[in-house]
């Protein structure tokens, strides 16, 4: 009799992020400390969305071979594990554009148009009006089609599993759409994955406004302690507190999203009650906070460092991972072909 | 002082056809004999476009592989050859699917609606109302872009000019249309491509209708010179001339058709005289046409028994036409990548 360990939850997890820069605690908290959770507990792949990036922003892209280093860089900083999770970049991957080109086959039009997650973003980027579906046929072939390209990036994986905020359920379930239209036309070659929703968490800039890297109100994954201790001992907090006697009320408090986050039930308990008697000042309330976050980022800017001394290691375990995704995709793209009858 | 030898036309021609089965005459006379031509006089690519097929047959793949191998029988038999022409399956350079992503970014959704061979496909296959573009949006999104595909097919290879007949002329114009944005956007790469006008060849079927596989009215390239005989001996002619002695009209004769293509002015004099008088009878005119698609076509049945013969000689010419395509392939995308900021 031999024994087997399977792993503490079975089934295999996608998720990509597009390197627009560098990651700000916003998307740490809404996504890569996630990440760095799941890789514990499932076989994970986590990419780079370069290929992402050009949806929007064709005209622009002089950056996009920084953004991924960069990316990468947070990426290992944060703690993703090159040894645990296959982390690579999407455009080295040629596969997801030959899957991307083949499921694009049996997609309708329709699907895509009707999509709330492509619309809301159009509608953010001016290039369409709020619910009009008729002006979504005015964008980037591209741009329409995302989805697709997405569906290509999870099932190239055959993921059970894809961790998303909630504004991107509709990706995962255009994605389950798509696979069961493949499935049924062809044969069964992928799972359905199923949304992994990551709790919403609301994550102001210093300034009150959402965070943003464009808006020079973020809080950066890289940036060392003293300047995290800065940026937020200055967050704005709720402006009734004019002068130290005024009181205040914290769920009026942008820094306090932060609170909730990171606080002890008693810290919060003592600084709701210190800022609705105006028992304690905005930067003594603020430094309980800023305590944990520095706690938590502190270990993220070593290991940065570390990194930012041997440039070589962060390539050599972007190539790494890029083999890896590779073979997988390649095993799938062979089970692709064989069901729709192309060959070789 | 050195000598060089320059071929008598420069330019790069670039070509495909989609695999749907044994090609009959209509596509020899209206293309492939066209190729064999151009082959001798410019540095070609032609194609087996199998990932075309996709676009309007998803559910029907089941013979892609035979009618892949058909087609390059057929190209070979023809007289295409592998040591003049590059003869590749598009399928089997991977890169046509990635320069298809690439292209999907830069190119308006309304470029695609608007696009007349598309709307004209759609129609025929019943897929969407005549000049209606609303309905455009109701293709599958490989249908809807499939010019997006095509454009990538061509420009891979840097063509500076398309053999096409005159319904495939706005494929071409977005093709310009795309290389030109993709120069301006990034940096010039693409030569903007001319079609190459095939003089449009009205070749019907036996039975006086639209020559076409499914009709059972199609003489094929890869019929023995005996069928061909037969097929052409009870093709029909102009229904006035019920009996022998019945005049009739050669405009109004479909086999007369392949006199045009096929006979000399004598000759064409001749029965154009002999069917207005009744001087002659429909299977004695029909005898002088059919000597000469004899004679063109025997050739191509002799070297298709050669062919047919050692299967791995056809298999092993289109690996090598693969290869040839994917170093030039390979080539093109790393200038492309570079382009547009995408470093590896």
């Amino acid at each position: 009799m031999t024994t087997t360990t399977t792993p503490p939850s079975s089934g295999i997890v996608v998720s990509g992020m597009r390197p627009t820069g560098r990651l700000h605690i916003g998307r740490w908290l809404g996504a890569l400390r996630n990440w760095i959770r799941l890789q514990h507990e499932r076989r994970c792949f986590f990419f780079i969305a370069d290929w992402h990036v050009l949806t929007t922003r064709q005209e622009d892209t002089g950056d996009i071979e920084r953004n991924v280093r960069d990316m990468m860089v947070d990426f290992l900083s944060a703690g993703l594990d090159p040894e645990k999770a296959v982390i690579f970049r999407q455009s080295a991957v040629k596969q997801h554009a030959e899957l991307h080109l083949l499921l694009s086959m049996i997609v309708p039009t329709p699907w895509l148009i009707r999509n709330p997650t492509v619309k809301e973003q159009a509608r953010e980027l001016g290039l369409v009006q709020a619910e009009d579906e008729a002006s979504m046929t005015t964008l980037n072939y591209g741009l329409l089609g995302y989805p697709v390209l997405q569906a290509a990036d999870i099932l190239m994986y055959k993921a059970t599993g894809v961790p998303v905020g909630i504004d991107q359920v509709p990706h995962v379930e255009l994605t389950r759409e798509i696979a069961r239209r493949f499935n049924h036309l062809y044969r069964p070659v992928f799972p359905e994955p199923d949304a992994l929703l990551t709790e919403a968490q609301k994550v102001p800039g210093t300034d009150g406004r959402k965070m943003g890297t464009s808006y020079n109100n973020a809080v950066f994954l890289s940036d060392p302690p003293e300047v995290i201790d800065q940026k937020l001992s200055r967050m704005m907090t709720d402006p009734r507190r004019v002068r130290r006697t005024d009181p205040g009320e914290p769920f009026d408090c942008p820094a306090f999203n932060l609170h909730r986050i990171y606080c002890t039930p008693e810290e919060i308990e003592y600084v709701t009650t210190g800022c609705r008697t105006a028992g304690i000042g905005c930067l003594e309330c603020k430094r309980i906070m800023i305590k944990h976050v520095v706690a938590e980022l502190g270990p993220i800017s070593e290991r940065r460092a570390a990194l930012e001394a041997r440039p070589e290691m962060v390539q050599s375990a972007l190539e790494h991972g890029n083999e890896q995704a590779r073979a997988v995709a390649a095993t799938t793209m062979e089970g692709v072909r064989d069901a729709m009858g192309l060959g070789s």
